[in-house]
């Protein structure tokens, strides 16, 4: 007997190249455990032999997104820091608040994070932040996948390496592996070389990959250059870094040298465009990494900066930019930003064989789309149209890891009230 | 006896220059015919003197939004033509179907993106298209306000301004002042001067403005100045068309000299830059034309490029894409993107004495937002989640000429699935 059968939906279908987009119509989706056990012709199923039956009529199934580099608990600082450039950002509006943030503070700030993605039809994030603890028991209990990396900066020295290789030891795995973990060392800018080459033998003797931020300008990459002879890129290379997993956060400053190292080595790419717009920063060169054969993966970035976790906005972006930049509309057409969001990011995600795909054998993380409503009518194009018109509320139902996390926009595993007014309460605290 | 009194609200208010946002709490709005009567603070009005009461506690109230130029029924063509450059777009794809067009079609279209666009808080659109009278009767049927143009091309000879002359009298005023018209050739670089000329004296005789495309691209102005020594601005200014009231579209290609000349009449630009982006087009100067005191009125443009007519998402690319053309965040605050969704939109569609602010002896057309929702929390910076996070979902309640016209996200003017069920039953000759 199976878990779960969502019952007559459509499905995307991308072929394996991410030139194709295609519907499937009248699928049925049988879920057993955590994984996808069939997608199949409706009707070859018998209902009875299922615990849990969706009809799915009129919805489109997807994977759901996975975002690639996020910093989810500042989603309590929206808002706080407009209109100024990344370095008083940084520095007066951003760091001032995060020496007050305490371990319970991140966790209600995961909460309210998680509910906005879930709302969203985002299933997975790999998250950069502090307290991770308190990060992965909110991950646990809301019941999405992430991958969690505790922030270092170089100057806590080996101690933040031993405490945050205790964080991986400990929650590597957790939440029936819905929980991973990386190294997240901050920036070749914060890090020292022996601070990194430490970090590298610690992800190696722990078998976890780095999470880190890199050439986030050209102004960055220009200073490393002046300062020491190398871009921030050939600063990982020797140290090691790219010869583990990695998410590389922007990379927008990569001159083309770099595209070429980091080709070596098949290095994903983390894009958070809103953020690269807001700040005023340059848009990384997405369609050159990909021509070089790097995956990119969709990202938000922390809501302080982006205002939202709302990944399809970054997907939209994403797309138009690189035509923008290149002055042509022919560049990362409909297919092929689909499959950035879902077979790429899995990639970048460091999940590729269990992620990314509605498919027999992967994870049963996927999310059911209403495509009725007024702004996909008359539904001409309906990968177009997840590109394009999309909002989060036309997502439906969300499944993560098998289990059914929204049903028909509610959320069952968190008190939103709750969570609402538990951060409203501890917000007196945090911002004077 | 006063007919509306929308009760306990918060209310947007900007400064008269734009420079400030701040949000007044505890208001009541009362409403008498189409016309704002007063704002005041909550518990002055006596509820039994009036008709209607809403109870609009934890919600802001702020001036519906301004489409400033749009091709409403192509909401009809979503999703037909992706990734293709601006001249195949239209030769091979747009103009093709555009042949198959009857009245009904833009009826029924029209009525569509009508109900997208009061779902998503636009009270009010500048449209610019054929079979305008069958326009209008959605238009006069949907309850929303519009400034309608009937586009002309200069092939199309006397005969189409004297037909379009014939539309402008009969509608002009019409739906108790709802609706108002302009002459609407296309483009400088389809009508020729003589065209034009003709058309200004048409529009000066029957008292209406000009709403026309212009410098959609710098290879556009390039042409221009190779084929005949002068810009399309100039071209403008030559013809007269500078001297009635316009609404220009786009001008992206512009030059420096060109915001000179507009300057001097001070013309206002429609921009709408989710189809720059999605054709690989140039961003407009904004900033430079608002330096030079021409007012910039938001608009999506038609949703065969931009995929939706969510204005919002037109609010969040204007000021993202300056900070971005620029290279600095500071440009483009959160108030001045809010001054230029209101008080400047309703400039651009030549009604800022009416509307674009919620005050005594405005039109009634206004929203109400629901602030409480997760992506708005912890609600730090209500003006910069209006512009940053905000989502077409989050408008309940829209107002329009003192009418109620969706009240907690129910179109009251409308059968949305009799509107549906109509645009799918008429592509079938439409689409082949």
């Amino acid at each position: 007997m199976s878990d779960l059968l969502i019952k007559n939906c459509s499905v995307l279908q991308l072929n394996n190249d991410g030139t194709s987009a295609e519907i499937l119509t009248d699928q049925d989706i049988l879920v057993r455990g955590n994984l996808i056990e069939a997608v199949q012709p409706t009707a070859l199923a018998d209902e009875s032999h299922f615990c849990t039956c969706i009809d799915a009529n009129r919805m489109l199934a997807m994977p759901g997104l996975i975002n690639t580099h996020a910093h989810v608990p500042m989603v309590l600082f929206r808002g706080l820091a407009e209109d100024v450039p990344l370095e008083r950002w940084l520095n007066d509006c951003i760091w001032p608040i995060e020496r007050h943030l305490t371990p319970e503070d991140v966790y209600w700030g995961m909460l309210l994070g998680a509910i906005e993605m879930i709302e969203a039809g985002v299933t997975a994030v790999a998250d950069h932040y502090f307290y991770m603890d308190s990060a992965a028991k909110a991950v646990e209990k809301a019941g999405i996948r992430a991958n969690l990396g505790w922030a270092m900066f170089g100057s806590q020295g080996d101690s933040i390496i031993q405490q945050t290789s205790a964080f991986v030891r400990q929650w590597q795995g957790a939440a029936h592996s819905r929980i991973r973990t990386m190294m997240a060392p901050h920036a070749p800018y914060t890090c020292d070389d022996d601070f990194l080459r430490a970090t590298v033998r610690a992800a190696e003797k722990l078998g976890v990959g780095i999470h880190i931020h890199v050439s986030e300008t050209k102004e960055q990459t220009q200073a490393s250059l002046q300062s020491r002879g190398l871009t921030p890129i050939q600063v990982l290379e020797r140290t090691g870094v790219l010869g583990v997993p990695t998410i590389l956060a922007h990379a927008c400053g990569t001159l083309p040298n770099d595209i070429e190292i980091l080709a070596r080595y098949r290095t994903g790419i983390a894009h958070a465009p809103k953020t690269y717009l807001k700040l005023g920063m340059d848009i990384a060169p997405v369609t050159e990494f990909r021509q070089a054969g790097m995956p990119v993966g969709l990202a938000t970035d922390g809501a302080a900066s982006n205002n939202t976790l709302d990944l399809w906005e970054s997907l939209r972006l994403l797309a138009m930019m690189q035509k923008f930049r290149l002055g042509t509309p022919e560049v990362l057409p409909v297919a092929e930003a689909l499959y950035i969001a879902t077979t790429e990011s899995a990639w970048v995600f460091d999940r590729s064989q269990q992620l990314g795909k509605l498919a027999s054998g992967y994870l049963a993380d996927f999310i059911l789309i209403d495509l009725e409503r007024v702004h996909h009518q008359p539904n001409h194009n309906i990968p177009a149209n997840l590109v394009y018109s999309l909002r989060p509320e036309d997502v439906q139902t969300v499944i993560i890891d098998g289990q059914i996390v929204m049903d028909s926009r509610q959320i069952l595993t968190l008190d939103k009230t709750e969570v609402i007014g538990q951060v409203r309460s501890n917000l007196n605290r945090l911002v004077t």
